[in-house]
């Protein structure tokens, strides 16, 4: 369909354009370009081959932008491995979707060396061999990009499978959403081992203006309250614990209702956003968008315009071009406005599969439609009301944490016998996790034992903050545990907790 | 590829957004969606089937832009009409694209009743049935969209055959060259029979802005610019003529640079724009782009931004994202930089053919690639600078005119014998038509009578504004006509007026 990748065209389009920006340094598509394609030679020259996949891991820096479109110009596909996972978790990944590399440099380095699988070769930018010439290859929307692994109902991640189509679609109806004018430029304050990150230099790409990586590799709200005003951001994509963070920086600067004049939009997505934080956003008059979309969909399905997550704070949106929502009941039946239901995502920029998992795939994907296992509601404006995520799912900062994922490993330990994995609230993350563990009969243990033994075996993220070792797990008549009751008993805690404080 | 027509899908994703507005009206999508829906059902009750061809003679207004919606859900190829054409020369292009029927309102109606060609159909849009259900179909890009006329080289226009898919490109290419921002609205002041107008409200649909169609319906540089403030418009196209006339205008104005200050792009594209016309729009800080295409690219394929419009004034800028532009020399061998040969155009903008025209197709698409006719160069920094438009395409008020369609008319006087039509330089037009005719041995005619014979069979902008009675038309030793003579002829001519004005 395109006789190149978007790169070359952009290059050939926009060669002057200014492409990427990290601290003192500008490339532009010309650059940038010449860069990928010397890279693309080297890789070429190590030995990667289309059709392969190469797991990645590497922090937020220019390099990886770079090499995602290496990656793409030689068609293979990039699985981006989340640097806070553990040595375990990482190996799984990468065994799992059958990467024949690993690529790192000297950043991810000693985390890669460690990980052996046979059929994997690891590869360390730091010592690539002479390019060799690598032709320009035309690319099809149907061919895989990337597989991004997402936490799993069934104890283990998920790998969806997206296709260039997948994030050409979303970037066309997003740039209509949001608008894209030739001076933007979007600041990458989203791992590019998500969703939300990867697109972002894609996106960039095809519209010819600017991704800007921050000066801080890691998160740091101050750090990115200086970028924002320093290179004159236009976007930037937020999770609520992020926007959060930069709003409590803000308060002890002088005038805080002077940062920010350059922003256009501030994405806020990844989950739900309290009132109190939308409140705090508008009162500094930034251009908050309510957004909703997930690893599947390719990021944002749904968005609302800065206006409207002003007059109806909460609200997600219309969907965006191309893209569909309904709402189903149990019985498969489209609910009319205003009736609460399965959200269904129609439309190009869903997943092709699950990689590997034809059964969870027919689960989620059914007659082409995405089955979000999220609730919510159309108003008869066409705007989507989200009212609770995939029903047992934890968001903690932003990163999905499947409860299945944590009881998996915890129900590891010989001692356990039951356990519950539940999300609660947490002022700075928004959600974190705790669990209920029932012992093994004449087991003694404390619940310190058991954090031990997650830590290594658990991506930091993914810790249980609270283990309460109790007699038995509330369950219904026919035995299924009752997650709710489960959070109340965290809930009541935690009220009092907050009544007593230390 | 795309499960309904792209109006349906906006309607979907912005139901609330303005889409059109007309002086006091104004028509959301979801507005905008429903009475294109009606429309649709009454044509469907009229009998119009999908595949067919439907000639549409409408003015600027309302019911042309639902039409052209009406009639991509229904999947008829639209042939828009231009209502400057004689009854001859629109039943000449009717006939000749085999048009089941001839649309047309009570605007056009005197003109349309009189022409009746067997296998045709007038349907007037006045008098339409009660609608019936028409079920939303899928749209697919490589479908026909419609068919605009060209002036052609061999003495009858050409119909370039447009798919959805060059539309589709070209519009998600121009909106990243030149940025699409949710509030934008677009002055529709280029005819839906032209690609530059027809391309508007397809682009607006995709992006959810809105149309604005002129409060007067033909051309009027004062009602514009009343428009453009009255409406905050953003974008507008123009033709060098109508920029003139607005730069006129503003002239008598008492504030001039207040004017405009919603603008965000003036595209200014059709002909050659003067160094001085620039340099007026400049002087009043107007955001003029310059941009090159034709019909057969689907419209734009080089736009320059405003700032390189400025800093090089004359220079196209650079191709859109999928486009791409090479130089050739005779051979068909490609050209470095700076050097001068014929503009190649390539990317998936190009018309599919001229309609029934395999041969004249095969002339101009060799190997997929566009050959324009038209000479100019890249300069290092990839931005086209064009030279001269097709060797002897006559461009009078961003009307294109080849000599050949003229030349044969006039050669249909019995007491003509060879012609020559040449453009020559018109302060108002750009270009005006001018011819050298010889006469029949023993033939005595005054050019008068000649002026006359044209009149109701070419349209009034391809009438000879100067006929000259020759005693011969200068030739090359082969018997070619020399055609750069004859324009030095008018030239001298037209030197010596300037000289000694009335």
């Amino acid at each position: 369909m395109f006789p190149s990748d978007w790169l070359s065209q952009q290059a050939n389009a926009s060669p002057t354009h200014e492409a990427m920006i990290w601290r003192e340094q500008t490339w532009t598509y010309a650059e940038l370009n010449a860069q990928v394609q010397q890279l693309s030679g080297q890789l070429a020259a190590a030995g990667l081959l289309s059709g392969q996949r190469a797991a990645v891991l590497l922090p937020n820096q220019p390099r990886f932008v770079m090499l995602i479109h290496a990656l793409i110009r030689l068609g293979v596909v990039i699985v981006p491995v989340n640097l806070r996972l553990t040595r375990e978790e990482i190996t799984w990944q990468i065994e799992h979707s059958r990467c024949s590399w690993l690529i790192f440099d000297e950043h991810t380095r000693e985390k890669a060396e460690v990980i052996q699988l046979p059929g994997c070769r690891a590869l360390d930018l730091q010592g690539l061999p002479a390019a060799v010439d690598v032709p320009l290859r035309a690319i099809d929307l149907d061919s895989d990009l990337a597989i991004i692994h997402t936490s799993g109902t069934t104890g283990f991640p998920k790998g969806a499978v997206q296709t260039l189509g997948n994030h050409f679609w979303s970037a066309i109806a997003s740039a209509f959403r949001q608008g894209a004018v030739p001076n933007d430029r979007w600041l990458l304050t989203i791992p590019l081992y998500h969703v939300g990150g990867l697109a972002i230099p894609l996106r960039c790409c095809l519209y010819g203006t600017a991704v800007v990586l921050p000066s801080k590799t890691n998160f740091d709200a101050n750090s990115l309250i200086a970028d924002v005003d320093q290179f004159n951001i236009t976007l930037v994509s937020l999770v609520p614990t992020m926007l959060q963070r930069i709003l409590d920086g803000l308060q002890v600067q002088t005038d805080p209702g002077q940062w920010g004049k350059s922003l256009r939009l501030i994405l806020l997505g990844g989950a739900a956003a309290s009132s109190n934080l939308l409140e705090r956003a508008h009162a500094l008059h930034l251009p908050v968008a309510q957004t909703y979309g997930m690893t599947e969909t390719a990021s944002q399905v749904v968005t609302a315009t800065p206006e409207l997550t002003r007059t109806k704070p909460g609200c997600a949106g219309t969907p965006l071009l191309f893209n569909r929502i309904t709402i189903e009941n149990e019985l498969g039946e489209n609910l009319p406005a205003g009736a609460t239901g399965e959200i269904v995502v129609h439309g190009p920029t869903l997943m092709r599969e699950y990689d590997g998992e034809p059964e969870a795939t027919t689960k989620i994907l059914k007659n082409g439609s995405l089955h979000s296992g999220d609730l919510g509601y159309l108003d008869p404006e066409g705007d989507l009301w989200v009212l609770t995520r995939r029903s047992d799912l934890i968001i903690s900062g932003g990163e999905n944490i499947y409860p299945a994922e944590v009881e998996r490993v915890l129900l590891g330990h010989p001692a356990v016998r039951e356990v519950c994995v539940v999300g609660v609230e947490d002022p700075t993350w928004g959600q974190a996790v705790a669990a209920e563990v029932v012992l093994q009969t004449g087991q003694n243990l404390q619940a310190e034992e058991l954090e031990n033994f997650c830590r290594g075996r658990l991506a930091g993220y993914k810790l249980p903050r609270q283990i309460r070792i109790v007699a038995e797990i509330p369950q219904t008549a026919s035995g299924k545990i009752q997650r709710g009751e489960v959070q109340k008993h965290f809930a009541a805690i935690r009220a009092v907790d907050l009544e007593n404080p230390d």
